[in-house]
C-alpha cells in the first residue's frame, strides 16, 4: 500500500492549494449576511467532488442552505460508506484578536506545528477536515483502489443546529442508506497520541432576555427603586449554579447515569497533564464541578456555560444609565440519557420561575440536539483503529469527547447505523476562537489514515 | 414687571428655534469621534453669550474640551452670582430607540407637555435648561433690568465625569468669585408642583474586566473545566447585593447618616403615586432595598447599579464560545457623608476579594464626585423659592435626589459658596434615554423665573 503515501507526497502542494481556496470563502451560516458566500461554498464542494471522481452530484435544497449529496457506487453487494462533513464556519469575530484575516489563509509554523499549520476561518472545523475525505476519495480513484461504495452528504448549516438536516434524512432514507458512516469533526489527543471520540455531548442553547423598566433610565433619578435588568440577570445567571458548581436547575441531573469507579479509572488513564492545560490557557487555576477531573468535567459531565452577554452602555467612557434590558446566550452540554428537549424545558421553567415580580423574562430557544455514545465493539470502530495503528504506529485511545455534534444521534436513529468520528484536530487548534488553524501534518495525516480505513473496513464487512 | 412675560411672549418662537439650533450639534463627550461637533458647540455657546450681551468672553482651553466663560459686571458693590451649566451631551445609542433622529430636534405634543416639547439628546440635560440662562439674561440686559453682576461658567465634560474643571477652578479662584452659583441641570416634581433639589448623590463609576482563558475556547471541549469569565463575573456581581438588596461591600454603609423619622416623614409628605410610577415605566413591581420607600430609596439611600455589559458572542444565532474576557461597568450613587474615593477604594478591594482564583480582573475607576446637600435657610434658597411661587403660584417643595453633579461639591470647597440647583426638567424626560425632551413650557417658565431670582436675590443680598 506503498501509493497512499506515494500519492500523497505527489500531490501534497496541490492538496494543501485547493483547501486554501476553499478557506477563503466566508461561508458563516449564523450571519445572513454572508448568504451568498455560503451558496458559493455548496458549489465548490459540488465541484471539488465532481473533480474527485464523484458522480450523482446533487446541490439538495432545504429551507436553509443547501445539502451537498454525491456518490460512487462500484457494486451493490459491497458494504456503503456514508460520508458526514460540513462546509459552513462559525462566526469570525472578534475580529481584532486575529493575526491574519481569518479568511485569508495563511500557513505559518508553531511550536506544536512544526511543519506548518493553516491559518483560516474553518481550517480544522470542519473544512479541513471533510476535505481530507474528497481527497482521500481522490487518491482511491486515481489509484483504482476504491474498495467498496461510497456516499458523501456535506451540508451548511451545522454551525447553526444543523435545523434542515433532520428531515432531509428523513426524506432520502434510500438514497442514504449505509453501513456506516464516517465523520471527520472531532480531534486527536496529540500528534503523538492518536484518538477516536467514542461520546459526544447533547446540547441545548438558549437566548434570554431580561426587561425592566419600559425604556432605558437614568441611573440617578431611577437607581435603587427600579429592577435593573443587568443586575438582575447577572443573579438569575450565578443562581444556575451552587457554590459547588453543580447546576442548580430542579432535575438537571435526574437522567444522568453516574460512572463506575472502573469506568473513571479508565478515564484517567489518557494521558493528560494539568500544568500544561493551565500553562497553555494561562490559567492559575481550574474551576469546574467538586468532585470530578478536568477531564471528567470535559468529558462524562454535563455543563452549563453563558457564550454572551450584552446590556446597556457598552461604548467609550461613562454613561448613567439603567437599560430597559438585558440579553444572554446561555448553552448547555449534555451526557448521555439526557434529553435536550428536556433539558430546555427544565431550563425554561426554572428560568421563568427565579424571575423576580419587577422583571419581565423571555426565552427562546436556539437549537439542540441528543448526546451520543459510539460503542468500540463493533467493525467500523475497529477498521478506524487499524487504520490509525498502521498510520500513526500506536493503537488509539477511545476518548469521551465534551463536544457536540448533534446530528449524530438522529444518523443512528433514522438510518439505524453507528458513526464513527474518526477526527484530526487538536484542542489547540483553537475551533470558534480567533487564530483557529489545522497542522499541514494533520491534514496529509487524515489523508493517508481514511483509505485504510475503507480498505479495513471493507474487508472485516465482508468477512463477517 | 410684566416685562418678562412680555418679553418673552414677543421673542418665544426665536427662543426655541436658537435652542434647536444648539441641539442640531452632536456634541457627546463621552466619544472621540464627536470631538470636532464638542468643539464647535463650545464656539456656539460662547457666540449666543456674545449675541445676549455678555463680555470677557473666553474659549478656556482645558486638557479635555475648553470651559466658556463670560460675564457682565455692572458695579463691583453689587453681588455676584456665578451660573453653571454645560453643552457635552451622553451618547445617543441606542439609535434605532429613538423616533426621529437624536440631533435632529423636532417638536412633539405628549400627554405630560400639550404645548409641545423639543424631541433630542440635550433638549433637557442641559443644553435646554443653561441655554434658559443664556436667554434670561439677554431679557435683562434688553430691558435694562440686569439687578447685578453675573458670570458663566458652560462647560463640555459633564457627562464624563468634568474631570478638568476642577484643576480650572483651583486655577481661577478669583475669576469665578461670586456669592452664589446658580445651576439648572436637576427637575421639578411636575408642571403643577414645582421643587428645588436640595441633595444631589454622590457618583463613584468604574469598569471591571475579567479574564479566565487566555483565548476564547470552544464551549464543547473546555465547558465545566475552566472559568467562563461572563458567569463569574455575573457571580461577582450578584454577590455586591445580598438577598434584602442591601449593597454586600463591606464598609459600603459606614458613613451614611441614618435620617430621623422627621426628616423620613418630610420625604413622605412629597406628592408620590406608586401606581402611576409603576405604570408609566410598565413594571409589575417595583424593586429595591428592604425597609425603604420609593422616594427613600432614590433619594437618601446610596445605590448600585450596572450600567454596561458585555462578553462572548452577542451578534445573531448561536456561537459556543467561551469567551476570554468579560466587562462590565458599574456605578454606584452615595449619600451624604459617604466619599467616592473612599467608595471606589472599598468597591475596588471587595472586587478583588470575591474574585476566584481561576481569573483575573482589572478594576478601572472611571470618574467620581461627592455628595452635596444644599441648606434652605440661606438667601439664595429663599430667592430661588420665591421666584417659583411667583412663576408658578406655588411654594416649591426641597427634595433630594437621585442624580449627580459632582462638581457641586468642589465648588463649595474651593469657592467657599452655595450651589442653588434651580432645574425645571421632568422625570419623565427621558434625560440619557432615547428620546429625551424638554417641554416648552418648561423651558419658558425656566427663562421666566431666573430673572425673579437675580431681583430676588440681589434685594435679599443688599438688605443683609
Amino acid at each position: 500500500m506503498k501509493y497512499i503515501k506515494t500519492y500523497i507526497q505527489e500531490n501534497k502542494n496541490r492538496f494543501i492549494d485547493e483547501l486554501i481556496d476553499l478557506l477563503k470563502i466566508p461561508s458563516i451560516s449564523a450571519d445572513p449576511k454572508y448568504k451568498m458566500d455560503v451558496l458559493n461554498c455548496a458549489d465548490s464542494v459540488a465541484s471539488s467532488l465532481a473533480s474527485a471522481g464523484a458522480e450523482n452530484i446533487e446541490i439538495c435544497k432545504t429551507k436553509g442552505y443547501p445539502i451537498v449529496y454525491a456518490d460512487k457506487i462500484i457494486d451493490d453487494t459491497l458494504p456503503t460508506v456514508l460520508v458526514y462533513g460540513h462546509y459552513d464556519v462559525q462566526p469570525a469575530d472578534p475580529l481584532e484578536l486575529w493575526d491574519s484575516g481569518p479568511f485569508e489563509p495563511i500557513i505559518k509554523k508553531t511550536k506544536i506545528h512544526p511543519e506548518g499549520a493553516i491559518f483560516a476561518r474553518g481550517a480544522c472545523d470542519d473544512k479541513g477536515q471533510f476535505f481530507m475525505h474528497v481527497k482521500a476519495f481522490e487518491l482511491m480513484m486515481d489509484n483504482n483502489t476504491l474498495p467498496c461504495n461510497i456516499k458523501f452528504m456535506i451540508e451548511g448549516e451545522e454551525e447553526v443546529g444543523s435545523e434542515n438536516l433532520g428531515e432531509f434524512v428523513v426524506a432520502n432514507k434510500e438514497k442514504l442508506k449505509c453501513d456506516t458512516i464516517l465523520i471527520s469533526d472531532t480531534g486527536i489527543i496529540s500528534n503523538n497520541t492518536p484518538s477516536i471520540t467514542t461520546g459526544l455531548k447533547g446540547l441545548s442553547y438558549i437566548e434570554v432576555e431580561v426587561t425592566g423598566p419600559n425604556r432605558d433610565l437614568h441611573s440617578g433619578l431611577y437607581g435603587g427603586a427600579v429592577a435593573n435588568p443587568i443586575n438582575i440577570l447577572c443573579e438569575m445567571i450565578a443562581s444556575m449554579k451552587d457554590e459547588k458548581n453543580h447546576i442548580s436547575i430542579p432535575g438537571f441531573y435526574n437522567n444522568v447515569i453516574e460512572l463506575s469507579s472502573q469506568e473513571r479509572e479508565e478515564i484517567a488513564r489518557a494521558p493528560f497533564s494539568l500544568n500544561e492545560y493551565k500553562e497553555a490557557l494561562d490559567l492559575s487555576d481550574i474551576h469546574g464541578e467538586q468532585g470530578f477531573t478536568t477531564m471528567e468535567r470535559t468529558g462524562i459531565r454535563p455543563t452549563l456555560d453563558v457564550n454572551g452577554i450584552w446590556g446597556g452602555y457598552t461604548g467609550e467612557g461613562a454613561k448613567t444609565v439603567i437599560p430597559s434590558k438585558a440579553f444572554a446566550k446561555i448553552s448547555m452540554r449534555l451526557v448521555p440519557n439526557q434529553s435536550d428537549e428536556e433539558i430546555t424545558n427544565l431550563f425554561t421553567k426554572y428560568f421563568t420561575n427565579i424571575a423576580p415580580k419587577s422583571v419581565k423574562v423571555k426565552v427562546t430557544p436556539h437549537h439542540g440536539g441528543e448526546p451520543y455514545v459510539s460503542p468500540t465493539d463493533i467493525i467500523s470502530y475497529k477498521a478506524a483503529s487499524d487504520a490509525m495503528l498502521t498510520t500513526f504506529g500506536k493503537t488509539p485511545v477511545p476518548v469521551k469527547a465534551g463536544g457536540s455534534i448533534p446530528i449524530v444521534a438522529l444518523f443512528e436513529q433514522e438510518l439505524n447505523v453507528k458513526s464513527i468520528l474518526l477526527g484530526f484536530g487538536l484542542d489547540s487548534d483553537a475551533i470558534h476562537s480567533p487564530n483557529e488553524h489545522y497542522g499541514i501534518f494533520n491534514y496529509l495525516k487524515g489523508i493517508e489514515t481514511i483509505p485504510h480505513f475503507f480498505l479495513n473496513f471493507t474487508k472485516m464487512f465482508n468477512s463477517k
